[in-house]
């Protein structure tokens, strides 16, 4: 059961607002085990949205149309639906008394164009809309099934989740699950971690394997169809077994962990608070770690020392130290982070300092040093990151945050590791 | 001049990215005063993103491709755009060598596999990526000239900005241009300015005037349409003049202007230095006054104080105070205030206290404080912001902002305004 998706709307077209619904279907289709190859999007536009919906259905099962149901003059795919099943259009009465109890109701009188809402194309099935007031459509277009929801999210989701997938599903005799993993990493490049699981990215068919990156966070897909969700989980297991221990510490997490909240689960874990000295960062360490509801129970705060005199002032980096060997400086980073440690009375705490650019300081643009203090000692570590000023900051942000879980977990000091940090994050998807 | 968008990628279609591409497009090709009538989503499939090129070729004039070009063996892109125009892969030795160099630059040895962006559909042109190791490419297929460029938003705007779009105006021979004004605001709701402006909304049509909103911030969008620039840009004068005259100070730039930038020449301009204090917002604000280039001449340092025991230690709060008023009060945020301008010897120093959620913390959640300090006094403000932990926590970051820019410019203390913080972004969009 092939199943496309078009969405209707110029405000779309005009970028004014984003197509979340498309992202929405689609998770929503793979998680059905429906196959889902095209996205589409056309404006308010009655010939081209006919014209959309017959090329669609001349090639897939089943097209999901979202938006231009609702009730003003340019919404217009009821009309097209029309135009592409070639029927006439016609009129619900009991969607219209539907329609004015709806407005009754709320004591006001219905404006006479949202009748428009209870027309429909002839032979289509009129679909509940539990949260607004047009209803959805479904009706046979050529060999395809075709359904017409609204646009606005919360009034779709529920129209797709109760009605339309199962119905797919009904129809495909869905005897199919598909399922992905995400196992998220940080250290290597995209192209490197490609390489290291060339074979299984090769040969592994079911589940397959892919790659994404995203602010230097380089994620590993698999994907597995089988009759059963457990079965599906049961193909996907020995695999990501293979990759985990092929990548090593650089998997942090999988699906939705996010550094931020691992790290808080191993500081809580070990009784451990943590604080942040940051110079090139300012703040953003800080401000990434308390996303996390509950940061309150680790996190104690942060001294972001931008000027050279605050570092040595407000935190107390020896001025020695700084004159010996600058503020971009392993030697510093580890002062800073061990001065943040007894200021701010924590047991684990990174510092950041760098040289983010435009401009260099001291060290070339996109130099930045991370240390860790725990209490099992300080350690540091350089790294380049290209790219601009905002650019070098996020990864520098995002490095800080594995490099404390690393050093909290033991990864760092233990496994001697071939991790590669400075390679990390240097490419395009 | 029809232009089409085809965005490439497997992650789209299961949803686990949404494609903010197509929209960021579309409003760029509307300004060029391009026309756009259709978007597709294709997955990493090599003979159906060559049949999506083949038949967007077909009924537009130029195609934009985006995605598919990066160094693994997913990315398919160039492969189709093969297939699509007939041509065989060329290698361009040059692109191969620059791409070595850039390794070696950062002192590491290139994975083969990024050899693969060395190669480009025979008869393309290269189209250079300052941000993004990946070239963009320019063909003609058929009769529509395509354009393939990375999925990374951060790589890809640059090469629409610099060479798509004037490539594609100066094909089209566009004789109109379309010019707009971006006039950035902080402090009402949109409601309340689609309201003050409701005369000229409905009756300036050259230029339009339209509101967007993003992030507590309002904009008014004003669009103008003429033979040449300078003329499209008279046309638009008087109208900003009028905008700016009945919005007043929460007028804090226009076009790319943000408020940390526009707060930081107004600092520079006076000679005050600038310190923040942090609680809820944990380093947020100090994070986006840094992203300014050049904040270093104005910016000293922030204290986050996380925890009660960091306001009274490291930051020097007065216990009473807070025993007094409570954390989240107008109180503890004026003494944290004048506290930050001591520690971190600034001239201006803005704090932020609050209950950021879920769970409240004295006050309910979306409740935010933020005190301003100056040599001219401090005053504090009450916020509340509707929505989750991550949005409160954004809102109070950008309210902090303007707060300090309103007190430092003296429109806070002078104007005696009529700008309803507190109703400040309590809709949706």
């Amino acid at each position: 059961m092939i199943v496309e998706v078009l969405a209707i709307g110029t405000e779309l077209l005009l970028g004014q607002i984003v197509n979340t619904n498309a992202a929405t279907i689609g998770a929503r289709l793979a998680e059905a085990g429906l196959d889902h190859y095209h996205q589409g999007v056309v404006g308010d536009n009655l010939e081209r949205i006919a014209a959309a919906v017959r090329f669609a259905v001349s090639r897939a099962d089943a097209l999901i149309v979202t938006g231009g149901i609702g009730p003003t003059q340019d919404d217009l795919t009821r009309e097209a639906l029309c135009a592409a099943a070639g029927v006439e259009m016609a009129f619900s009465e009991e969607q219209a008394a539907a329609l004015r109890r709806r407005w009754a109701e709320r004591g006001r009188v219905m404006p006479e164009s949202n009748l428009r809402q209870a027309q429909y194309p002839a032979g289509a099935t009129l679909l509940p809309n539990a949260r607004g007031t047009a209803p959805g459509l479904r009706m046979r277009i050529g060999d395809a099934w075709v359904f017409a929801v609204p646009g606005v999210p919360a009034e779709m989701v529920p129209m797709l989740d109760d009605g339309i997938l199962p119905f797919l599903r009904a129809e495909a005799g869905a005897d199919a699950v598909v399922v992905s993993r995400l196992i998220r990493t940080w250290g290597d490049s995209e192209s490197r971690i490609a390489e290291i699981l060339a074979d299984l990215y090769e040969t592994s068919l079911n589940p397959t394997v892919a790659f994404l990156a995203s602010a230097g966070e380089i994620k590993v897909r698999l994907t597995a169809k089988a009759a059963t969700d457990e079965e599906a989980r049961g193909l996907i297991a020995p695999v990501e077994e293979e990759v985990r221990r092929r990548l090593g510490s650089q998997v942090f997490g999988a699906d939705d962990d996010t550094v931020e909240r691992v790290l808080l689960g191993e500081l809580e874990r070990r009784g451990w608070t943590l604080a942040t000295a940051e110079s090139a960062t300012a703040g953003s360490v800080a401000a990434r770690v308390t996303v996390v509801p509950g940061a309150s129970r680790v996190f104690r705060g942060s001294i972001v020392a931008y000027q050279e005199d605050v570092k040595t002032g407000v935190l107390g980096v020896p001025e020695a130290t700084i004159a010996a060997h600058g503020v971009v400086s392993e030697a510093t980073a580890c002062a800073m982070a061990e001065r943040a440690a007894v200021v701010l009375e924590a047991d684990v705490a990174v510092a950041v300092t760098g040289s983010a650019g435009p401009d260099p300081q001291e060290r070339p643009v996109g130099t930045m040093v991370v240390a860790v203090h725990t209490p099992e000692g300080t350690r540091a570590r350089s790294l380049h990151f290209p790219g601009d000023r905002e650019r070098v900051r996020v990864y520098a942000t995002t490095a800080a945050l594995q490099l404390v879980r690393l050093a909290v977990t033991g990864a760092w000091w233990g496994s001697g590791g071939d991790t590669h940090w400075d390679r990390q994050g240097d490419e395009g998807s």
